[in-house]
């Protein structure tokens, strides 16, 4: 009989506490899976004080989390404190060094900090295991890690965001704009009182940076993401993106070219029809395109306490099984240095909200700018406020919107010939570009 | 430096050829993956004569699998050549007692013999690997085996047959009916001469028996599967399932209830939102649903060459590896007999179509009868083939379609309302029943 897994756990916030219950009420399944009991038997917290409604009876509390790391009485250290710096990036670093395994939900830490601490996982041939940090529970580091080891990846891209992912959806379904649906997504615990982390990307992007990493050995580099954010879509956009065929979903997308890997966070407009097109609330969705199969993806609750323990005790029980795998599936000395693909080379299709002042001079002069730059139009659909098309229509009155959907062209391009447009002073206002991805 | 992995492959038909190809162009990533080289020494097949495009140079052709299984040069045994029963049996269990791990992608076999496999593998500490048996590149199984390790299931249900997936799919889009749609699938390679082993739901209780071991710790028992297909479902039912808001999909469903897992595969209606019921074609798809998290649902091709030599290819970076999960999640000796759930207790919503002879009459009987056994309709909807709604029409022409959709209650219920209603003499023919699985 193996001794059981002897387990800290650092922060007994939401997610902490439910692994402790989980960790209890499944003991007898965690065993019979991993071949050996897992128990644990420490834990720190900044409150001991505070009311937990844990059973914590016969476990130690250290007195802060460097003390637990060092503690010679476990095995595995959990590190559930959050934040990307210290102290849980000195107290994982204390834990790798002698010799324990580390779990940590820790995303922000991970993408800042995770080579690093891969380094020292790989010198003491210890598990470094993070699979809740991207998408809680969906299994996407398993997935990109051990799943699809054996097949070149082509794209990985996806939903990350729950919070953006609940705004767009209200937007699109209820006809709000983008403030109205944030302050609800607030109101409900969706979104932080400073939203900007959520819905400007970057919260996408450090998730981004580490599938890219597991996905194409590159090294995690969350400066390589180029990163926008959902604030300046408008209800017309989705109206517009659903009669055209198009969702709006803000998608992290990282993906092999022939300039190398575009890491990238933006709304995305993709076919209604996809898998990633259904996702919808704060569900969080990443498809992986393998060489020569056809896409495979995984939906699931992307946050919340009881998502993101599961994937914790996951990891953990993977620890108790003695299973290492290398943390971002290769050697961190085999993966390459990465850069940020300049967005003006990107290429694919794209949609383009205009104001039109004049629709008939309008739509020529927008034609030739873009015939200009090579840039072929797949539909365009112009239509009076008041609901009836007026492609023709001459008259002078308030602006129109004129909604086109290019074939694959190239980014430079279609900055020329809206900058072109624009001094042509036939349309008021900045014109809307959104990305499309297809599936 | 470890030394690499000697691979023995049994079978060298689309799959296994596919397997050798992909260990060849990937073998720089499957030695940075696996930490050591993976190298395919030895190969088996009934003709060494025909012609495969394979570099086979270096490589020792074993007489049989049972050669092959027993040659001390390999250190994996990878069996592709399909079959329940021998040669690829004794030869798996050759390689197991001789120290060998063993991948598979045989779904037959493990349904039928995985557990006396499983206990050799567990003896000898090797691993039994079989993720290509079940949505091929879709990795359900390492999820169900590891990525879900910490969490409680519930229930765990999926389109597990691309062939019976695309004939809905296709009667569904085109208001074909099934033979049409058969023929074409047969046509296009998606369906066998005898199509029985797929349409009739055979394929989907083996995969779904293995699903229900590893989610729930039962013995892998196809015995213990209701089974029903789908040729019984008519275009007229797909078109209601559309005005209801659902779609009809062949389930296998494995569900823990108050008297036990109930095991059962038929065609099922879901709620056209839900994640299952999006998936078209010959795609398969998962859903588990774990204690106290959301849904998490895995989509991808469930057949096809590359797809399951991606599973397979896996399989072999975690022996190389050293990973040793148990087989079925849990020591063989630990899992729980299980037997086949009694259908006529089965609690849910129904959809019923009836043929009515005379509508006026019709109505006021069936509800009477339904009453009687206390079931509750959620929506009815009767319609004159000629499209008009006729709720109390009572004309006595031709029988006119009356679709109800019931709340949740039991199989038995259904059946005696039925019966009665049958009795009654006011419906003609035999009325079409489908069970709805809620989300």
């Amino acid at each position: 009989m193996v001794a059981p897994l002897k387990v800290g756990i650092a922060g007994l916030g939401t997610v902490g506490a439910e692994v402790v219950r989980l960790i209890e009420q499944q003991a007898r399944i965690l065993s019979a899976r991993s071949g050996r009991g897992v128990r644990v038997v420490a834990v720190t917290a900044r409150s001991k004080a505070k009311k937990r409604d844990l059973d914590l009876r016969g476990v130690t509390w250290a007195k802060n989390a460097l003390e637990l790391a060092h503690d010679p009485a476990i095995d595995c250290f959990v590190e559930l404190m959050g934040g990307s710096g210290d102290p849980a990036l000195s107290a994982i670093e204390a834990a790798l060094k002698s010799g324990k395994s580390v779990v940590t939900a820790n995303k922000a830490l991970i993408a800042k900090h995770g080579l690093r601490l891969a380094k020292w996982a790989e010198q003491g041939d210890v598990a470094l295991n993070f699979e809740a940090a991207v998408g809680a529970a969906i299994p996407i580091i398993k997935t990109l890690r051990e799943g699809l080891a054996g097949t070149g990846i082509n794209r990985v891209y996806g939903i990350l965001n729950g919070t953006c992912n609940y705004i767009l959806s209200r937007m699109e379904q209820e006809g709000l704009s983008f403030a109205e649906c944030l302050k609800d997504a607030q109101r409900l615990g969706y979104a932080e009182a400073n939203p900007s982390f959520d819905v400007d990307g970057h919260d996408t992007a450090q998730k981004l940076a580490i599938l890219a990493s597991l996905a194409f050995g590159t090294k995690v580099a969350q400066n390589a993401v180029y990163v926008e954010g959902i604030s300046s879509i408008k209800p017309e956009d989705l109206r517009a993106a659903e009669e055209l065929g198009f969702r709006v979903k803000l998608l992290g997308v990282a993906v092999r070219t022939a300039k190398g890997i575009e890491q990238r966070v933006h709304p995305t407009m993709v076919p209604k029809s996809s898998s990633i097109a259904q996702v919808m609330g704060v569900t969080n969705a990443v498809t992986i395109d393998g060489e020569g199969i056809p896409p495979i993806t995984l939906v699931g609750p992307g946050a919340g306490g009881a998502a993101t323990a599961s994937a914790v005790v996951a990891d953990i029980v993977d620890v108790a099984r003695g299973i290492r795998a290398k943390p971002f599936g290769r050697p961190v000395e085999r993966l390459r240095a990465t850069s940020k693909a300049p967005m003006e080379r990107h290429e694919g299709g794209y949609y383009i909200r205009l104001m039109a002042r004049d629709l008939a001079g309008t739509a020529a002069t927008i034609a030739t700018r873009l015939a200009q730059q090579k840039i072929s139009i797949e539909s365009i659909v112009q239509r009076h406020p008041d609901g009836v098309d007026a492609l023709v229509a001459n008259g002078k009155a308030s602006p129109v919107p004129v909604i086109l959907v290019t074939y694959a062209t190239n980014e430079d391009a279609v900055h020329h010939a809206l900058e072109a447009v624009q001094r042509d002073k036939v349309i008021s206002g900045r014109p809307q570009v959104i990305r499309i991805e297809k599936n």
